[in-house]
């Protein structure tokens, strides 16, 4: 592919313009692109299971400190065999769980609060609407009933004849329409946009990498593709990785595709999927589309929250 | 209902042995009564999708200490927009989330290691199988890829007239019958079986009580109910409260219904849901059988994980 | 005693600035009231110690949700004897312990940061200087070498013949005199003052209470007494409870003592000491003075910290 | 220095026998050393005090991931100045610490059941009295009173003229007199040796390396060095690094300082001080030995504890 040029940040404020969809659902709307999932495309969905398989598109969740996982899950073991219930039988063994989710190595799903562009959140909210108790509003509950709808995978390695793109490349949207050309697929209205950049497939055969600025990097969406997705009417975003390319094709934004798809569109985003389970059954089925249904934790002022999307053929 | 009289600790070994599973799906499965949701009956719940509606059956997420939530969540900010990351826009907050998550104020689902009686896990497998590091085996990685199926809400208080049953009351298998003639469903082989008692209502209307054995207990199912569920082949259990009347039925037992469902049945069981949000909708809709999806965090060697059950009419 | 009358809020103000010692020992000062420990004085307390004796003035740490805890510390087995080491002997067994420590039931110290009155820290600094990744300044690290000096008991229930102080009791300055007429002890410069209601003996002998304004409340200093501790130049302050009465004697101010003591004199305050193994020692000796250390975790940012002071006699 | 010969097994059991005291202080003796710790050397210990200095030896707390840090320490604000308490004036803001504290970058003490040799705590105990709940003994509350004596400080780097000795390199017991001799000290009956490998010190210098087995390993104590500290009846042990010299002296042994200090001896052993704030003021002073308090927190059932050990001159 060619290297597609760098953006100004004026360019980037007239694409932040262009794709905003600041009072389309109402001033206090928290639901955002999910609107686009009609009762209809739901009911849709679900007419895709025909084989009756399951498949999850979560990573395990990472208790490792490494380059990508500064902050590691802590899993604990509460109580064990060794210790008996003064009730007697039967005998109970229980964990405990603590992560900082929004972290490359655990797959979670972002709140709309979770990203503000020059002060404001989604839906023009001002910034001081989350204090240090947490978001007042556009925490994760607004997606308390699941998301459900049509998946649809775009998978750029297999369109370029690879086997994952390497850190800092960009796919356009020219290339998301090729995909779906050599796919046999379109995204459309409502639908959970499943994007494969090869990311995880890289990190099991290679290792892991520091994939932040200050480090290699990593690949992902070019910001001018967010035009497509907009006009698409796409719903929600499951990339592996976090759909953003680093180093940022825009001058001056760091975190480009973060900016559009949370503060501008309202875009229900996910972050750190893997389809290493999914593509096998995709190739099987000689189908990319099939029905999504992703629940976060129902966790009051919730920022975002770790969560186990699942694809159903 | 007439009180059914308790079961002697030799009357409960029977119905331990004549409900149990062991060996059925082989020695070292792991899916347990999951088994029985074949392709075709997962294929047959999304058929039931109809209105294209989502409804969660998870709790908030609850942060407050109480009589029934002695281990309440830790939910903390990571970041706000008071601090400003270095390389500019956009900005995140961020938070972190921790939690021993067998309690009765937190929706979750057990792993199959999570119970013994008599020093056995399902299967048969030894007890020592689980160390200070977690199970070596049936931990809820069992069920990364999600229960998917067709969930049947048997709603007793419904039944009885009552707004939800009290502390200590029983439910038959006669009377799960009953439930089933009354609503016009049945539960049957791969179903997931929705019960209600309407202990959140009561939790909500009355405030949070102790329902331990050293409390006021719950209401729950009667141990020889798992009869009716063994014959009708139930896949999976997704009650409010965790099943168990508490005190028990059963002599020297305090929690049968763990016993039997996880340690002899090798049932995918849940805890702590709510319908207070789904029963208006069978209400509308009419109908007390919908699509479920439920996926637990990917988290190896977790006892069992926190959830967002999601049921789709 | 006869009942103190309440202050108003005017009358708050002038005693605010009354004991304020802002710019005292410089604008950028974090050691406040403890610059009153000199070489010399610390010397000094260290020549009390002549039995040779130790004696913790903390509380267990306390892990069982309650009226006055509720946030219990978390804390569990990481790795036990039943996981053995690759590398072969020895074996190790490890735990973990998490604790939002500004509670009544964890023995703690503030850092001076910890309070602002009407927008300001201690030496007038501005609020904005704790964001959520913490504090810029005046953080729990000023006190990283310890807090050694003379401590000073003066026990109130002794003074009064009573077991303890009912909760919302009030202590003035005058009454501490007394106790120090009474034991022989005078509180001078550079002390640390160790305070007792006998709030952890009632708790033994009663249970927990709330001693929240929203419950029962707690005896401690009448606001007034801060002029005391202002003239004699005390250095630190180790209550049982946390110094404060509550309900307040102070109109529209919850916590006068803290207000007080912490950003007007920046005194180094701690919270919840008992005093149930000084007490005796105290007897056996007959003297109300003794060495204390005591050290805050080095926690960089942190606005307090758990921590075990010693008296040493 | 030449490099001992590492021991056998057999070498190493006949070492273990000769240092160890069990029984020594009766069967259920759980402070071992601190026995020696007279009264009489408490006091002696005081009366050192005589310039009026207090430094820290502890750590900051580490929050950073790294080689040596693999479970960082969790930090974050519960609440800051944006949250307003109801209650008015004055407001607070307060934090939050998780740790998992047996690591080479959190100062911690070990309490007597953190090690097992041979299925054998310390005093024969059985490792079975450490469950999935926690030490039933030897937990860490045996030292709640604090640790309180004579500091000795031996500066290897010193002795040799170099800034910190390199990883894998041991401290025999001939080097320790020669340190002695060097600083004109001597370790003796109840003291705490605080022994100085210039770990922290090339941390500082070249940044964390991976000192486990699997990476470049560490400085510390050799095995036949415990013989010297038997004889001299030291009370405690205060070394940077953990004292162990990684790869081990000992043939199938990998933490034979561990086994022996504290399975063998009951010594009380604390892990990774710093003494970079220490040795200069040492040298100012020009004597290596002053008053050492260090509490650790009275933590139920805890196998160590964060602490902040400090010196006084």
């Amino acid at each position: 592919m060619t290297k597609p040029a760098p953006l100004s940040a004026r360019e980037f404020d007239d694409l932040f313009q262009s794709v905003c969809n600041w009072g389309r659902w109402g001033p206090d709307d928290e639901r955002g692109t999910l609107n686009y999932i009609t009762p209809e495309r739901l009911r849709a969905a679900a007419g895709l299971v025909r084989s009756g398989r399951s498949v999850s598109m979560a990573l395990p969740i990472n208790k490792v400190a490494g380059p990508d996982n500064p902050h590691p899950a802590v899993h604990y073991m509460v109580q064990n065999y060794d210790v008996r219930s003064d009730l007697g039988e039967p005998q109970f063994c229980m964990d405990f769980l603590a992560c900082e989710f929004h972290g490359d190595c655990h797959t979670h799903i972002d709140a709309l609060c979770h990203i503000a562009y020059r002060g404001k959140l989604y839906n023009g909210k001002p910034v001081d609407q989350v204090t240090s108790r947490g978001p007042m509003l556009q925490d994760i509950t607004a997606y308390a009933h699941g998301i459900v709808g049509r998946g649809v995978l775009l998978d750029i390695p297999r369109l370029r004849g690879v086997k994952w793109l390497e850190p800092g490349e960009a796919v356009t949207g020219e290339e998301l329409e090729a995909a779906e050309r050599a796919q046999g697929v379109r995204l459309g209205e409502g639908d959970i946009f499943v994007f494969r950049t090869g990311h995880h497939r890289r990190r099991l055969e290679l290792g892991p990498w520091d994939n932040s600025y200050a480090g290699e990097g990593k690949p992902g969406l070019h910001s001018t593709a967010m035009q497509l997705l907009h006009e698409r009417r796409v719903a929600a975003f499951f990339p592996d990785g976090d759909g953003e390319t680093v180093p940022s094709n825009v001058e001056g934004v760091a975190y480009p595709v973060h900016a559009l798809q949370i503060a501008a569109m309202g875009m229900a985003c996910s972050d750190s999927l893997q389809f290493e389970e999914l593509v096998p059954v995709c190739e099987q089925e000689q189908r990319w589309e099939f029905m999504v249904v992703a629940a976060p934790l129902r966790l009051p002022r919730g920022t975002g929250s770790l969560f186990n999307p699942i694809a159903i053929f």
